[in-house]
């Protein structure tokens, strides 16, 4: 038999992952895997707002290839795909054949169009280090910064750069923080810790536009109040990278990602895409979503390269499992929140319940930690989770995220078998996912 | 209806969780909840190491009171149980009367009988604060402490007495420190850690006998070597507090706990257990365990309180999860490891994966982390998971005891979907769960 040539294009969280996956599980049937990508160098994704404070430097935070093994690593530009002859273009020359193609091109920083988006010192957010380092060196000229946008990366990125001992204000378009991600309950917390290291906040305001000769000067709202700026960072929309798949009439879904079925297979049976660059689906209603993050990458990389040779395991939807950290305060959501189980029509049941997460709570560095999960009333299955609380809030979300992908019940939570220590979780009696279950074990 | 009388006999982790679930699940049909303990206040179970170090107080590590609400609470010893009056009495005196009793009666201390244990300053760990603040006394007028066992709770009693700069030597029969809870890969890292904060550790040695005029001077081991001690602490053994039980003629289990079935229930209709008293059985196996856990004890309440006007919620049978940390080495584990599962005639798969607990691993604050996945071929399910590293490591375990109970199996965790984020977690590509089951995959 002869062996395969896979090629992956892009070589961020996605590419990588597939890159890994196809040779751990398919190593002895592939003749090469190459790997196409645009930058020299990657950083690693949700690394970026560190570098500017906790890392302090662009170079700490790259991928390094070694982490590819033995694939092959092509730097440049895939500028088309000839889906008949089976090769890709890159850079309007070399020309690489493939019988197995990964679409792994991730997206870029989109934000609206703002007047003023344009003037020197405004930035997004990419994934390119040169880019990246540019951010750097203008913020060392700077002390004035307006963070447009205040999800998890416009929260990190104010963490980041206040530690710098700049000015930083965020003005977000909605009520809070992170309001996109989790119930008011749980952006709050974030948002007072964030205010109480000195960053400032302004909510529910529109930017009009940035002003400034040349270089931005100013911020200005929708209500004409104009906030002194030296640096601007738009942390606000992302643009799907979806022109080379356009290119090659691959179809394109409802939120502009790359049609996929849930085998991570486009409308070409020999090209798969992952990652930010492949549309999703929610595990919850099966519709089209926007969510898109490094983590789901990698599992939507881990599917495409398990199915590289025949369709074996599914995309059972997304679930939306996050977390991030200010100060001393992290957040972290598995699932729907309360809102968003509402908004898509389910009659939910909530448990919720505070505590502290280490015991006695006499423990010194035990944090106040709340837990709230979301139950579907009519199949008593968790359907979502919140939490907030110290260094083991991501964990905590993703076990309740285990305990979404089992199809775990109201009934089997309330009395599911945890390890408890002082040192490192709540006491068994309060210890948050089971008394939040049991507590909404008490509405059903 | 007339409303139901509820007593509960012990107030430590299952005597107290018996009481706020009873009282949550079923607080308008009960019209009274008596909880019955001997002594008058209860120490934090699992915090009991942490009285001689990071706590300092016996006083800071009390349960309140006020975490029974409104249940009513005699403290005295309740020395016989008439099963046709339904009455339970108090001291020899006072009559209780009961439609539903639940009996949380825990386990003591009890090491095998070595020479020399009636001398002085010669201690088992018990759940009671008058003597704990004793071994507090005879530790503040001693320095060379010998712990006899490994356990976790061995090691993290030697965690705390060395920082408090006694000279600390533990002896453990088997090879390792926590042999018995978790692979050897698991055990030396906490091992090690312990020893480089000044522990001895002497493994693979029998106890002779403990020596001294009075007062403790020695360990004497199989070999004759003697070991200098002003006081040891027996971190081995304990024996079930089932004596009341017998006395009512309830039947007792194999491992001497009192017999229950799947929904808690003795072989009294009217009479409940739950906790360390009670007998347990294994998830896996089915057959009866040895495991005595705080944790597991407020399950086990959980149940009762559920079923107890109706038969409602099944014990699935103990999965098993521990974490325990020393110095700066968290170890957690759910569900067999390796060697149990092929002691209990498994055919396992497993996946093992070595990574950092931050991304990128430049950050601050990063530790190694190490998981290893136990799989049953026949079925691909998780049956067990161990894990080493920083704080967030006993809710990675906990995590997997979502994985084992939800029956998830090698495929669904090898595409599981979680949440990363630099300061919280491992990175998406090098995250431990889903690693650990890509790896095993392979091996299927």
């Amino acid at each position: 038999m002869s062996k395969t040539r896979l090629v992956i294009i892009g070589g961020s969280a996605a590419g990588i992952q597939a890159a890994i996956s196809a040779k751990r599980l398919h190593g002895s049937e592939l003749e090469r895997i190459i790997v196409i990508r645009r930058e020299p160098e990657i950083p690693v994704p949700c690394g970026i707002p560190y570098i500017y404070g906790t890392l302090g430097a662009v170079e700490l935070n790259i991928v390094p290839d070694a982490i590819l093994g033995d694939a092959e690593l092509i730097i440049g530009n895939a500028t088309s795909i000839d889906r008949e002859a089976k090769t890709v273009t890159v850079d309007g020359g070399t020309v690489v054949k493939y019988d197995k193609l990964i679409l792994a091109t991730g997206s870029r920083g989109a934000a609206p169009p703002i007047p003023g988006s344009d003037l020197k010192n405004v930035f997004t957010i990419e994934k390119d280090p040169v880019y990246l380092g540019q951010v750097r060196h203008a913020l060392e000229e700077s002390s004035d910064l307006v963070i447009i946008g205040c999800g998890f990366i416009g929260l990190e990125f104010a963490e980041q750069c206040q530690k710098r001992g700049m000015n930083v204000t965020i003005v977000e378009m909605m009520e809070h923080c992170l309001a996109l991600n989790a119930d008011e309950e749980f952006c709050t917390p974030a948002e007072d810790e964030i205010k109480r290291h000195g960053v400032k906040i302004i909510p529910n305001k529109m930017v009009r536009c940035i002003g400034g000769q040349e270089k931005a000067e100013y911020v200005e709202l929708g209500t004409r109040e104009r906030l002194k700026a030296d640096i601007v960072i738009l942390a606000i929309g992302i643009a799907i990278n979806n022109e080379l798949a356009k290119k090659a009439d691959l179809e394109i879904g409802e939120t502009r990602g790359i049609r996929v079925d849930e085998y991570q297979r486009t409308s070409d049976p020999a090209i798969f895409a992952a990652g930010d660059c492949a549309e999703k689906y929610s595990f919850f209603t099966k519709k089209p979503i926007g969510l898109r993050l490094a983590s789901i990458a990698t599992t939507e990389a881990r599917i495409a390269a398990s199915n590289l040779f025949e369709p074996k395991v599914k995309n059972p939807g997304i679930i939306g499992v996050f977390a991030t950290s200010v100060g001393g305060v992290a957040v972290g959501v598995a699932g729907l929140t309360e809102k968003t189980a509402k908004d898509a029509g389910f009659e939910v049941v909530i448990g919720d319940t505070i505590t502290v997460d280490r015991h006695p709570g006499t423990m010194p560095g035990a944090r106040e930690s709340r837990l709230k999960l979301i139950f579907d009333k009519k199949s008593r299955k968790a359907i979502g989770g919140e939490v907030y609380g110290g260094l083991s809030t991501a964990e905590l979300a993703n076990g309740m995220s285990a305990a979404i992908t089992g199809g775990m019940t109201v009934d089997q939570l309330a009395v599911f078998q945890m390890g408890t220590h002082p040192v490192l979780t709540a006491s068994p009696i309060a210890y948050q996912l089971v008394n939040a279950a049991e507590i909404a074990l008490t509405k059903f």
